[in-house]
């Protein structure tokens, strides 16, 4: 009996087929209806058939990195994806090393948090709900603190939408002789993380992101040589890096039980993946849903948070209008009635939303989300979206 | 749009839709077609469908323990069961607490493994391969060390099939006013846990077991006392019961990313669980999948590594034949071959295989095992399946 499900090339994007509503949001996403229809089949996890499937999407996963001299491995992780970035914190951070966290929004901020719970050092430089961390300042608190020695950014931070300019942050790193470590959660997959071009240690994504799987696990992506060092550094033994690495090595099986739907559903995402053209592929079709939809959100008076700089291809936060018929609850809901889920924002200081570009959509599918954001507006009797004053006034101070 | 799936009563066991191998396996198992079915749209983690279809999971769940008086409460935790162990583990032993630890297979030393990665007190009686812990045991140990503050056991340790003896060891705990924690990952479902007739704080169990979901998550069943006092005391950020608690009954949400298809697919098999007669439905149709199964294995000689006193409904363990043709790898290619998937042994001691009772499968199912092994016997000309000599030894112990 063999692992492998009938695979569908790219051809158009046929809407959810159950009639479920688009999912504009950073994950759990719109995947495609053959992801879905590999869960329909049980898998022995202890059976070769499945192992084979394991080491084939190892093997898929390490090829989208660039790794050509064979120095990383993969590591898939069960749970969500905050489960690998404690993962990987506990395993690569020796209990005496120091981690300087680089925040602007919520999954900066959780990494902090992480750290508290592994009783490790760490410091923080956080940017408030946005503004991006810059190598000289990641520099500059290198050189203030010898005891750091790890670095963790995050790659795109969803809160906010923000792409980090994390080859900068590297180059500051490496040159102070440090380590990092990057959350690349939301963006691996659709925007590049070549070792060849970027240098870091270990980098964390999901099943459930770009590379349109459905949710259930994550996988570490590190240097061979960092797996080895991680031994007997975890402090859990579930999110233990080097053990579920070296019995993965070993047995060809994950330690505990694997989401094996999960799994066979994240194979064929990635054979899509690979068909629509890998991360060069990918990342075009999220930064054209972007741009169709932000120009089309923009038309009806929206304005981004960001600067378009920063905006990443992945989720974008707008402003909510300052008009007083608005109300995002109601505004959810006639987007919902339309076919489309948006997202709540996340800012502190103003009120917002955000709308995701990626899973499967395309660009047609992007112009009837403004669509229907416009009829949306109408029928809440909101004449003009332009955000409060306050909001610009908060969005100049990124472009100063 | 609504978060129902089509709800299919049971009405005969159909075979396996894609033709796969039945799992004679302790999980991921064989499951419905229509668990698997329900897993072919994708929901929004953040929207009130899905929120609804966590509360109705969260409910039913509860329901399974008769807890009738509001004492106590589910929480889903992504992972697989061991991640949901050590939560239970690191949220519910206080950090100067003491562990007593009931082994006799590998679920039992994994619990103390676990007690050593979260570097809190643990003390072990390990029983080796199978033999059961007692309450006498239980009770001196208890009174040799005022230390301890709580006891793990393994209701069901599929390591040898053993169905442990939790009622008398929750008996002896509380009578030495201690508490008890329940690993019931294999057995809750289909063995009764009724909080009304045996006395514990807190049980695990997963998706893909009794309830015959997929695998992806598990759950945590706790008194809200305990859930209230296990705040901050989680060594894990990921694996805190109590944050995750508390986020659910603020939000309805759980804290990180949920694998939105697999709690899908679970509710639909909570539904099917219920239509088949809930716990005391599930348990018969899997005691006559054992008896049925075990009385044709030992018809063609196998033996049980068990009397049938400690046979538990869920997997059973039989020795390999004594006979020089015998190969396990050879048995394990011939069953698979004829459509079923059987699992290796646990045992130190003698050569020893695994078939599971539990997943989609009746009595029918289990009479064509019978009649697969009979003829993978004949294709390895084996023409006795009597277990060695030493094997009968080793189970005279059990009986001593």
């Amino acid at each position: 009996m063999s692992a492998e499900t009938k695979f569908s090339p790219v051809e158009g994007f046929e809407p959810p087929a159950l009639g479920e509503p688009y999912l504009l949001t950073p994950g759990p996403l719109t995947t495609a209806y053959a992801v879905k229809q590999a869960m329909l089949r049980d898998w022995g996890s202890w059976d070769g058939d499945f192992r084979a499937m394991t080491a084939d999407m190892r093997r898929r996963l390490l090829a989208l990195t660039g790794d050509t001299k064979g120095e990383f491995d993969c590591v898939p992780m069960q749970g969500s994806g905050s489960f690998c970035v404690e993962a990987m914190l506990g395993s690569f951070v020796p209990k005496d090393g120091k981690v300087l966290v680089l925040a602007n929004g919520a999954y900066g901020l959780r990494a902090a948090q992480t750290m508290q719970y592994l009783g490790r050092a760490y410091t923080l430089i956080d940017k408030g709900d946005y503004l991006p961390p810059r190598g000289a300042e990641v520099a500059a608190a290198l050189d203030a603190d010898p005891a750091i020695t790890h670095v963790i950014a995050i790659h795109c931070e969803t809160s906010s939408g923000i792409l980090n300019p994390v080859a900068e942050i590297s180059e500051a790193v490496y040159a102070k002789g440090r380590k990092l470590l990057v959350d690349s959660m939301s963006a691996f997959g659709a925007i590049p993380l070549d070792v060849n071009e970027i240098r870091y240690e270990a980098m964390v994504s999901s099943a459930n992101k770009c590379i349109e799987g459905v949710p259930g696990f994550g996988f570490v992506i590190a240097k061979k040589t960092e797996l080895e060092a991680a031994k007997g550094r975890s402090h859990s033994l579930s999110l233990d890096v080097h053990a579920q690495w070296a019995t993965l090595e070993k047995t060809g099986q994950w330690r505990f039980t694997p989401p094996t739907h999960v799994v066979a559903a994240f194979l064929e995402a990635l054979k899509m993946h690979e068909a629509e053209g890998g991360v060069a592929g990918r990342g075009a079709r999220y930064t054209k849903n972007r741009d169709v939809m932000v120009a089309g959100m923009r038309e009806l008076g929206f304005e981004t948070l960001l600067l378009d700089h920063w905006l990443s291809p992945i989720i974008v936060t707008f402003f909510c209008p300052a008009h007083e018929n608005f109300a995002f609850d109601r505004f959810y809901g006639l987007m919902k009635d339309k076919g489309f889920i948006i997202y709540p924002g996340k800012l502190t200081v103003v009120e917002s939303f955000r709308v995701g570009c990626i899973g499967r959509m395309d660009e047609h599918v992007m112009r009837r989300v403004v669509e229907a954001a416009r009829e949306s507006l109408a029928e809440m009797n909101v004449p003009d979206a332009a955000p409060p004053r306050t909001a610009l006034e908060e969005r100049a101070k990124l472009a100063a």
